[in-house]
């Protein structure tokens, strides 16, 4: 038994018109127009294939079928939402594999003793709305449905409105419940399954990852008649940091990365010495004592460039999940299923955070990547061919029969 | 005879309600709703002074005194737009100063041969359209009125529709005509008045000043799962070009001065690897050989830069001003003038761009610093005592007295 192709493709195709960018990328960012639409169209297809459709107070989705005894669901999925100028694959690919596996149920007459529900998170990507994995972050209980109602995007627009003028500000409870599994496919975003020829990653579980905002505050003043004797420039400061967090990872650990990619300078115009620089730092690494480590060299770092400038900054960690192991369980039925289909595969960790991290906290859960061309991804060069996706895509659907029980 | 330092005060205090921001500081974009209602009070003003005010196709606004002869008028004036989050004294105290003059000579019943012209211009800042002195560049032939009719902010919105917009798109001709003289009353924006205690500085000149806008090309990607070996950092790349330019007046000359007053990062966002970045770099010098070797150290660095990190990169040297000398005589007239009042003074370079730049190529041309606090504007703390703006005012008024020749 596998999935059908030809109509998983026709699916993408679709999809990925909403919001796609005249380059061939997509801009979803989330609870937008775009969102919307494509949240529309999913709920049309998933009633098409007869799941029952409910939204929670988070807007996720789900769309059940049923299984033979009310027992736990195994749910798989992914999330709609991009990165501004992202790729088409990064979540949208996750979703529609799992809906091609319903389908593909239904085409077969196949019955699970557990229903099998297509799960659809909202906010993955902490684009537009921090932190990123806000709903499957509420859901797991590690962040408070007020907090999540309240944070805004640059505009000051907040979620919660946001959730009601799109028309997904759900009914049901966006709470811990008992889950048989979740599992999720999703592309690699990294070079590794691309140079070794694997077109399946049994995902082990997650790095741990830190983000810290820093704000160095220097004296704004025009960049004409300011002798450079007296200036305190927050961007040079910055600009040290930027340079310092390039080589954090080589101080710590091989398997380390860390990234400025937010850095906001004002007033931003070229005739006046930056008064004020916020920036972002991203660190991740598969130990947690590592990255504990590597804060405190971005701690020393952010020191001595406010003191070399004369500026002064505000450092906040303003958000770390520990690494996170998956479900030796489901890690173990998605290696089974990848080999039952003669499928090259090798055992993976993620750099990149996702749902199913959160989900790990509630119920045993995996995760199945599938190759992205060059590593490329957040970006309109993702890409990963039919021939790559096929053998994933297979994976989660004998993985998900498994952990459903198929019944015939 | 003097000006009327209470009457100046109050014209000051009211028009800097105008566009202030919560914290005292002021805000007033080119061309925005904030610049419309500044010109209305200030036409306003000027009608009631008696004057005959007339706005050219560039949005720059005269008010004429007649004189007794129909000669030249001399021009003195300002400009009223701000940089964002900028101070209350660049530009509107020298128009105020101007309106002043013209106040107190008709207090006085004076008559000068030579007409004197209030002028208001446009956009000096260059904060929302660019290059800065858009208005007066067109007036002295330098910049075609159909470039700078298309020049956009960054929202897209055209210079010409802006003008239209808030009403302020004047029939007459933005040409070179003859004038007697153009004298402009500004704060200095650096330190040396404040540190040597003179409240007038007299303008010898501008420096030299160059714009560059550079572009990298890094490679966009997701900060989590692309190893640090395979990165192409736009950031990186720009942050090291931040360091040099830091470093480039050190290389070549005392008086110049080098600012990155905007970088912009694309995506923007912490869990993406910056594919792209935006930078300024403005470069200012007396000397105009010192500023051509500068620019020569700007481009190695950008080079070994994008070398350095593997990216790619663009270089625009888009906007260059020699050093501009004002003339003698406009000069001696304002050394004159402040040792008539007995105020200290000194004579002085300015750092900054003015419109007495582009009007120094069409007609004689001179400035008159007064103080500013700690060398400080394009803030909020941009400051000058009354007792310190007094001797400058004083200094206008006899200048123009003397160009304008006072017949009684």
């Amino acid at each position: 038994m596998r999935i059908n192709q030809e109509r998983l493709k026709a699916a993408f195709d679709g999809l990925g018109k909403i919001g796609e960018t005249p380059d061939g990328g997509l801009t979803r960012l989330a609870l937008t127009d775009a969102d919307r639409l494509v949240r529309d169209r999913m709920v049309g297809w998933m009633k098409e294939a007869g799941l029952r459709v409910s939204v929670d107070r988070m807007g996720n989705i789900f769309g059940e079928r049923a299984g033979t005894d009310t027992v736990p669901p195994v749910l798989i999925g992914s999330h709609l939402d991009s990165v501004p100028t992202g790729g088409k694959y990064d979540g949208q690919l996750g979703v529609l594999c799992a809906l091609e596996v319903i389908r593909s149920l239904d085409d077969a007459g196949i019955r699970t003793r557990h229903p099998v529900t297509l799960a659809i998170f909202t906010n993955e990507e902490g684009a537009r709305f921090q932190p990123a994995m806000i709903a499957s972050g509420v859901m797991a209980g590690k962040i408070a449905l007020e907090d999540a109602y309240n944070a805004r995007d640059r505009d000051g627009l907040r979620l919660l409105d946001e959730l009601e003028r799109i028309g997904y500000l759900g009914p049901e409870p966006c709470v811990p419940r008992p889950i048989r599994a979740y599992l999720e496919l999703h592309i690699e975003q990294g070079p590794l399954l691309e140079e070794e020829g694997c077109p399946v990653g049994v995902v082990e579980g997650i790095v741990g990852i830190s983000w810290t905002r820093l704000t160095f505050y220097g004296i704004q003043d025009h960049a004409g008649p300011t002798p450079m004797r007296i200036r305190h420039d927050a961007l040079v400061a910055a600009s040290d940091v930027v340079r310092a967090v390039r080589a954090i990872p080589g101080l710590c650990s091989p398997a380390m990365v860390a990234t400025v990619g937010r850095l906001e300078v004002s007033p931003g115009v070229p005739n006046a010495i930056p008064g004020k620089v916020v920036m972002s730092v991203d660190i991740r690494d598969p130990r947690d004592e590592e990255l504990t480590r590597a804060l405190g060299l971005l701690e020393r770092a952010a020191r001595d460039a406010a003191a070399s400038e004369g500026v002064s900054y505000e450092l906040a960690h303003y958000w770390r999940v520990p690494p996170t192991p998956f479900d030796p369980e489901v890690v173990d039925a998605v290696e089974r299923a990848a080999k039952s289909l003669g499928a090259r595969h090798r055992r993976i960790l993620s750099g990149a955070g996702h749902d199913a991290q959160y989900m790990a906290a509630i119920c045993p859960a995996g995760m199945i990547f599938v190759p992205s061309k060059s590593g490329r991804s957040h970006c309109k060069e993702e890409f990963t061919a039919w021939e790559e996706i096929a053998p994933g895509a297979n994976t989660l659907l004998l993985a998900t029969l498994e952990l459903a029980r198929q019944i015939r």
